[in-house]
């Protein structure tokens, strides 16, 4: 008979865990490498103990867990516990105590599965604070480091954190994988100058091209494919005085596809957009590729395994591409690797109000630990 | 015989005084408040003093300078000596040079319109330092202070700054008075989301509104009256993100003109179509007015004598507002106040290629002693 977790324990314990950083509006702050996240990650080490199971943190600071037995060709499942700032409770925190869960139940069961598990707390998944390189950094160093070795596959169980699977009526989706992501750097050149002697004529405004090549890139980001989204976050105006006509200003554009024509094509298209308007203003543009994320394809074998288990527990899975990072994109690269989503209440997330109904969430991990135990049949 | 400044000593009192914080490039970094600015002020003082003539400074740190006999109901004339970081030898220096000029000659000559005469260097007129209260600092203080009741009037002898008088084909302009300038803060409030995860029909995305909002801002600007000129210097994304979508956003609107209801009309039409853009993505628009100046006009009187006076030299002046601000609109609310402009090569200011013909600016000191001397005869 198929154990089931204890769905009383997994919500109990996300409720402790979410008062490290606790806010009064329900949110969580526990940005990585606070002493809110340093506490959470003793007292998750804690837990594991407290249970029988043996836990260690590695130099980075992520933090694993796995009975006393355990063996080489582990499949890892786990997620990450720090947050954004004025977070939510579930972002990266859910797949670990629902990792926890599947866990423990396998243990106090003397569940052969146990053995080949191994779970995680990823150090620093959002990349938050100030100092830190950019995300991912626990997963990064993990498949830089000699551990790997001890691992045949990852799954991380997460919230979907936008709306699509609510919209759609799904329980559950797994993930075919995570979209490329690329930034681009437009910078438009201008001549600054005196903004009450200068007559409109005689203007090479950096700032009126940058506002109408940013409306323009708007337009094309929705009409070039439905598989694109896009985003422009940053603008600066220099000097950006008010009385000074811009002589450059820049954007930052950020593309997102499974699809890495439709992110060039694109690019394209709002560069071609934005020298045209600089050519009316006597401006021109300079263009920098920032970054590019390839897109991340999860492994096939593993897909068809959450699938199956999906299916038996009378919920069949979705399947959507992830438009946000994950630990998991790092860890595909080097081990079989795959994601299940559960539904984002309203899609929201990086946000207090983040939230997943209490049924969808016991689900979410009976299904883990049912992957965990097919997994470890397969072999 | 009407008394001849030296065009020799006039340009290389301006050479000395560009010395003070000049640049490789010609230019001129003399914030006020720096060293190079105070040790300007103290050559100047000296420069008075070499000449028999009087120095003393206030208490803000304007510099005067009059003959040993001055009396009440004097003249003053001047502008202003700290510059923009990178600014030009002209912008403010050439009006204290030219009065200095013209107050030497005629205390040379023993002419008595000497003693009815008084010079001065403003401070801070720029307001370019972080912490200055916004320029006109200097003659803000002098109207304030005691010293105002020994003025009878004002003239400023200054570079137009813009490129109408060469246009023009005009060599001296006198100036009809400084357009009212108002400063607009208006702010987008949509909904921070994640990039990603959020379908662009969920969106209520400020950075799209606001980029839409400056395009339309830009272009009413140039529809809504000749008179007009305005800039948009500041545009601002919050959180400014590339991977967060602006929650928030907000510009800066500066609008300047003659006419105080084409700045009203025009702030009206620019906030309409703020709101109508707004509304499209399901954001609202939240508006400050951030200062209103009102139009300044110049003394008839003051105005008639200059017209006058260049008419008498066969240079008959044009008029113009003057879309910059300047200490003579600050004084122009307490005392007969007018300002003469020569023209700016190419109409380049606060940058290291301000430049005007040693002609134009020989004729200009010329004009203002001239006008010293006929101010006098009319009391």
């Amino acid at each position: 008979m198929t154990p089931r977790i204890s769905g009383a324990r997994l919500l109990e314990t996300l409720e402790r865990l979410a008062a490290f950083g606790g806010r009064p509006d329900g949110g969580v702050d526990r940005v990585a490498g606070s002493v809110e996240d340093l506490r959470a990650r003793a007292w998750l080490a804690g837990q594991l103990r407290a249970r029988g199971l043996v836990s260690w943190t590695d130099e980075t600071g992520n933090v694993f867990g796995h009975t006393p037995n355990v063996r080489g060709g582990r499949l890892l499942v786990g997620s990450h516990t720090d947050t954004v700032p004025a977070g939510g409770r579930l972002d990266g925190a859910y797949g670990v105590m629902a990792a926890l869960e599947a866990l423990t139940t396998l243990h106090e069961q003397g569940h052969p599965a146990a053995d080949s598990l191994e779970i995680v707390s990823f150090w620093d998944e959002e990349g938050a604070q100030p100092e830190s390189s950019g995300g991912m950094v626990g997963s990064t160093a993990l498949c830089a480091g000699p551990h790997l070795a001890d691992l045949s596959a990852f799954v991380e169980l997460h919230i979907e954190q936008g709306p699509r699977m609510e919209l759609a009526g799904q329980e559950l989706c797994v993930v075919d994988g995570i979209v490329g992501v690329d930034r681009h750097l437009i910078r438009v050149v201008g001549e600054a100058n005196h903004a009450g002697t200068t007559p409109f004529s005689l203007r090479r405004d950096a700032g009126r091209v940058l506002a109408r090549a940013t409306a323009g890139a708007h337009d094309l980001m929705r009409s070039v494919s439905d598989t694109l989204v896009g985003n422009i976050g940053s603008l600066t105006l220099d000097p950006g005085a008010p009385n000074v006509i811009p002589g450059a200003a820049q954007l930052v554009l950020e593309l997102r596809s499974p699809d890495e024509d439709v992110l060039t094509r694109c690019a394209d298209l709002v560069l071609q957009h934005a020298r045209a308007v600089a050519a009316e203003d006597g401006c021109t543009i300079e263009h920098w590729m920032l970054s590019h994320k390839p897109v991340v394809a999860f492994d096939e074998g593993i897909r068809t395994l959450l699938e199956k288990v999906c299916r038996s527990t009378g919920r069949p899975a979705g399947s959507l591409y992830s438009y946000a990072g994950h630990d998991a994109g790092v860890l595909s690269a080097h081990v079989p690797t795959a994601m299940v989503f559960v539904p984002s209440t309203r899609g929201v997330s990086h946000s207090p109000h983040e939230h997943t109904d209490d049924r969808l969430l016991t689900q979410g991990a009976q299904v883990l630990l049912e992957a965990v135990i097919a997994h470890h049949d397969s072999r």
